[in-house]
């Protein structure tokens, strides 16, 4: 009794696992790539999108007259299973290997072939009726299928991190409406400007947020554009002339979303300019998240010898020295992750920028990178939200005494008596230790009344005529 | 005789240089920071958009009754001056500060204020008649008058490259015209592939940076949203109630572009997204540049020991010791400021990352790495269609035996033939040196004739009917 | 019957599973962590690098007089059996927390906490007996654990990294000797130069890679400065007087490395210095790395349509499309990895400039990024290595075909009749196509005995006096 | 009358200004190169190792017997004058250019050549009595006398950096030494920890930034190996045998480094290893300083709303609009500094990834990019100390109480009352706003005398043994 079978290729024979639907090239790349350990199948939306690139593809053959109908029935409920998922398990490749994606592009194409001669009663790897290359690939090229099969993932995963994105965005606003009135010092370069709401605070930081849903979106719409079509190089060698927009109609169609042929596909076959300014956009993300982390972990700084406006939920102990210690250990880690975004958006650059006249041979780890943030991403976001921003609390006592011991809000006064003479009130209030009211008092510049109100801080909320 | 005024501020007195039309601030600003060496005065449209910044804000203020028309009319002429350049050498604040861009904002309202006060037949520094912080600055901070003129003039500034861009784009399309009917190997992996045009490859070039156009102005849209109105921290203390859509009005009217205040003004004062991703579509730009210079190399690289397709213009000699060698020179200058536009990226990336709670102070070194990629790319591209681009030519002949040599047209008869079978002639033609065509032949595959039709590589370049 | 048992700390109750070595804080950061997917467990160096940490400190302890005998002689069997392993599957903490690492030093605490309270034949979580914090944890911090554990891991991995660099100068060493007698054109700017030997050029290959041995080393040895005995900010509280020195001794002894104290502890606290030089050692390695592999994959271009100077082994078709093709796959992997390798890079800066006051918090990400390019990396060495540079083939008369129709050889003239002659020659060269040699004789310039004494590649290959 | 003369090269007739020393190869860089707009002309060190490297070069010819007495010392003389700085207005070639510095080279050829011309009584241009090529650059190839200077202006660059570096640490140090008895809380993760002096703290800065005079310097010794004599790819052809030894001892004596030849010169002229690791140590530099200036800054803020522990000198009014305000410039623009030092060195790894075959041709953008680095950081390390550093002042009361309030201190209790007692004094205190002291007074955990001496602040600075 054998394990294995015997499958060949270019280079000869090679033996597979006997009940492996994959065959002799993923065997190769298995045997190639042992690199990352991070394979293909913990990358479930990818997967899927294979699927669909080879059912689209099929259904296109089958329409133009290439496929007969009964093999053409048999790749369809083959594709529809790999993008059910029940063939996660036979994409053992790693993420990060060599040859532009042939490796995946032939794995997806073993694992249909041998699904569908197992349907048909045939033994695996009896490719002369069913073939990974003259069936499953029939007009494609790697260089076609498998950037169209990144782009369809990206494009659900977007969608995911834009809902996380969302919800993460509500829970800042509803911080937000809940701060509306706890008055605190606003700060610039981290010295004490003038009077704010929390609440105008934490709601900054959802209409911060809020556009990058759109900047997200607008982005992975590029992916939207296929080469699919194009074959090797883009100029659609061995495939039909009507291939390349109707494969693009039937992914539409299987996908949902609204793909079209790219205008030029000798340009689109090498062009990574989508990933790159996606990824921008995740770094772009990143570099608003890691800002408002360190925003919160500011104001949450103290106890006693910190800012100490807010609270956020104690997630864990904080020290295995110092007893009682709660540490910021939520926005900490989304920190970390925002560093990991931005440093695969540089993968991402070296990346594209390493593409050589008609392809990009480097597409695996670019898009082992973006699905990597993206992942990362997510699961910050959700962790941020539920762990943290939700219960946050105010010390709403610590923010007012802050204000009213405050300097910067003699700022209200220059309409009033100008900067010049704002500026001594303000340099006396430093070196004398007493405050801007009582100095102003004391040297009869206005009355009680009208410093009373330009004073009051509900009135420096928002712009103001002269009172 | 002395060849000093005395002014003084917050800390104290201060020797200004009697002409200057520039003031204790910006003296103070000389003094502190001396790092870069390249001052505001070699970034004319920054200064042209501080003019303009000035101009709106008088404008408004004007409208809702807080200038006198006296004033207000002095204050015009002055911006318009600053505006028109002829002030240009009295901003000499290196454009690295700190301060978040006070100096730079007090340069602006002391060069507008002297010379007001000159029209005026006052002195210079007798601010009780203008005043740079009380009249100037009216309605105003730094936090929101200085991004509001960086992005101003990044606007401008976007315009100049994409009209450079454009051109360029258009050369590579002559290009691509001319060379239509150079017949040669395309190459993915930098093995051979399968035969396409010259004309093609040029095209393709040219369609890749079309995309780049939109996006760069898609981004640069980003810079019409502005914070006038904000003053210190977007609470809009000490700016009237209607300021901030009136001054945006006005700005619009001024300098023709379709400005509009953001949506929040707390939130958009620290903000910097709209650099931090029109930066990621310079680097995107940089990422195509570059694999377009690197590809033009490749293609060049001979005469003898390379590709040798096309011929680059013969720009100076290429070596001390080498003689008669020829360089891609201007290529390679190109492929260097993709790289310096990548690293001023991380720059605007890490600056942008480092703002805090209501500003990012950092501002000053983001604006400057965006400027100057933008000046250097901008230079950039002219360069390399004046002088590389319009005078490339092909070696036609070289082009073609390459397609005839080659193993890669093989491909085309799978089709016929089928994978396995085509990749048995691709075998014995590398191991015995001999052609695909003969091989087919010898092996009587096809018919002679057919065979002719199936290879005549002007059947590849397009997507074809079976034969 | 219940699978959980209950363990409190600051924040209250939480169920642990009952089997579990570790305890309420494991627990806690495995609910709040859910980031990466990648745990301690995928990280075994750091987990054995734990257990020499929680060893040496139980030592020192003991010396001390702080540890009785008996509990002492347990903690250290269990510290034992953690770097042998045996408790890997207890480390199931996400690589990417916040806390700074108090949940993976909390993590060894109750692993091994609870490891002796099982040879004490006591329940799991009856801390009375051996506390995590009490006992395991005494005199330390997670401050100083922590990061020595992570210094330790990478000092082996460090050792394990170039291992395997070695190795593959090694082979590129056996290549230069192996091709020593192959004549060829060298190039510059992709432009014909003048001869040399393949074997050269290889030869240089394992010259320049192996700078990166002491480079690597010589930083790794950042890693021996430690600061156990800092407990929370270097201040050494809770730490007795001699427990620094002493334990740095101790790890010495245990892990076989030069271990010292650092020189500053409240200065070795929070800096991550020696975290960004070497990762800084490893992205140059990368940058290196990424040249030789875009020099093999040019010299390998072809077969008909390239340099095609050396074959690399076939590793696998190359193509679904293209009959035949085979990809230099190897190369492009080791690329990709060094992308990844400069990217986590960047993630290090990101993370180490991020330190505030007497902590980074960061290092989780900086220690993930860093041990993930070791991995990453070593794996690329050594698919490099074995599948591709032992296999490499040259095509000698290729090689020497480029040198006898260059116009390079033309510099070897220079000495004799002068640069600006020698230019001649060169464009009289390239714009007929004649061979210099034949040009130098037709115009009677040398004597043909002279001539080919001069130009014969093999006096081209090393300086020589003129003839 | 014209003010010009014509000189010649392989391309053709060129005008050059009479009067320039440079000749008809840098007036077409000129021409071929605008660029940054930055030219060698501003980075003095460069030239003058422009001119060391012709004279070391010209003494190893005249001692070869390859040059006369005569011409050597006009050569030699011309060389001492570009070392002077009597010649920095004739390099007004762009520091970014194409063409891996032949255009730099020539220009130093040229110079030197027209000024021995001058000497000898010829006129300009009058090449066959000194020849640029034949003389100046005997022996030598860009290829080796670029990179070569570089490395000296480098080495040279490097020793002034570190010195205004070592004036940094003794500022902090001093401010160390000041700052000895102002206990203070320490802070983790920006949660109160427990306390340590402000002079620890500065102490620790200076720890800190000593360990980077090594790195540097040692990453600097880089430099001192030379690839002269290595000619066109390292194989020395036209050079002859003893040349590389020889030109290395002269340039040793010549500019007192000690320079030696690399071992392998075919590996050597590629390489640029060197740069990249250099340039990482300047990177480090900037990554701690960053850090350091953000602690400044968080150090100092408030004067109210802030952690107000020190005061920096005051240096300009920190706000247009908010009088009084004073913002911790000079921290902020060396933080800046450090973003472009960072992002330059992102400019590094790209040109240095970039290097193909036998040489790397983006050098000069790596060369600039250095220098840049290295000219801000000098400047950004002066400015930080003069202007801040040496003028920072404590807030002794506010760093004290700080102390007295803070929970942080429990810590202190473990040893005696063990973490799980601590922790919920800790949680007391939090909650009821009680001091850790009286706690324990209250709760009778502790007598008075022996909670004194523990919780005295002056016991938790060092290590000490249980009381």
């Amino acid at each position: 009794m054998t394990d294995y079978r015997i499958e060949s290729d270019l280079l000869g024979e090679l033996q597979v696992p006997a009940q492996a639907y994959y065959g002799v090239q993923t065997q190769r790349a298995i045997n190639n790539f042992k690199i990352s350990g991070q394979t293909l199948s913990q990358f479930p939306e990818f997967i899927k999108a294979l699927g669909y690139v080879k059912k689209g593809a099929a259904r296109t053959n089958y329409e133009l007259g290439l496929l007969d109908e009964e093999l053409y029935q048999y790749i369809v409920k083959a594709c529809d299973e790999v993008v059910e998922g029940k063939f996660d398990d036979q994409f053992p490749i790693d993420m990060i290997q060599g040859g532009a994606g042939t490796s995946v592009n032939m794995n997806a194409n073993e694992v249909i072939a041998n699904r569908v001669l197992e349907m048909m009663g045939k033994s695996r790897g009896d490719y002369q009726f069913c073939s990974p290359n003259d069936h499953i690939n029939l007009s494609q090229s790697t260089n076609d299928a498998y950037p169209t099969a990144i782009k369809i993932a990206l494009y659900n995963m977007n969608a995911i991190l834009v809902q996380k994105l969302i919800k993460t965005i509500d829970a800042f606003r509803a911080k937000g409406v809940e701060f509306n009135d706890v008055i605190k010092m606003g700060r610039t370069q981290l010295q004490d400007a003038v009077p704010m709401t929390l609440g105008q605070e934490f709601e900054a930081y959802a209409a911060n947020l809020e556009e990058d849903i759109s900047k997200l979106n607008n982005n992975a719409l590029l992916f939207v554009e296929i080469n699919m079509g194009a074959t090797a190089i883009g100029t659609g060698l061995n495939a039909p002339p009507m291939y390349a927009k109707r494969c693009a109609l039937n992914l539409a169609e299987i996908t949902g979303m609204p793909m079209v042929t790219a205008p030029n596909l000798v340009e689109a076959t090498p062009d990574t300019g989508s990933y790159v300014i996606y990824s921008s956009a995740m770094k772009r993300l990143a570099v608003k998240m890691s800002k408002i982390c360190n925003d919160l972990r500011l104001l949450a700084s103290g106890p006693r010898a910190g800012f100490f406006e807010i609270n956020l939920p104690p997630m864990q102990p904080g020290s295995s020295i110092m007893p009682g210690k709660v540490n910021p250990v939520i926005p900490e880690v989304v920190n970390q992750v925002c560093y990991k975004v931005i440093g695969n958006d540089l993968t991402v650059t070296f990346a594209a920028e390493a593409g050589q006249l008609q392809l990009n041979v480097m597409e695996p780890v670019l898009c082992h990178a973006i699905m990597e943030s993206n992942n990362f991403m997510s699961n910050a976001l959700d962790t941020l939200r539920e762990k943290c921003i939700v219960g946050i609390t105010a010390n709403k006592e610590v923010c007012l005494n802050m204000v009213k011991n405050s300097i910067g809000i003699v700022t209200a006064l220059n309409p009033y008596i100008g900067y010049k003479n704002s500026t001594k009130i303000a340099q006396e209030a430093l070196e004398t230790g007493k405050s801007v009211y009582d100095l102003v008092l004391e040297h009869q510049i206005l009355t009680q009344e009208k410093l009373d109100a330009i004073l009051d801080p509900a009135n420096m909320l928002t712009p103001h005529n002269l009172l």
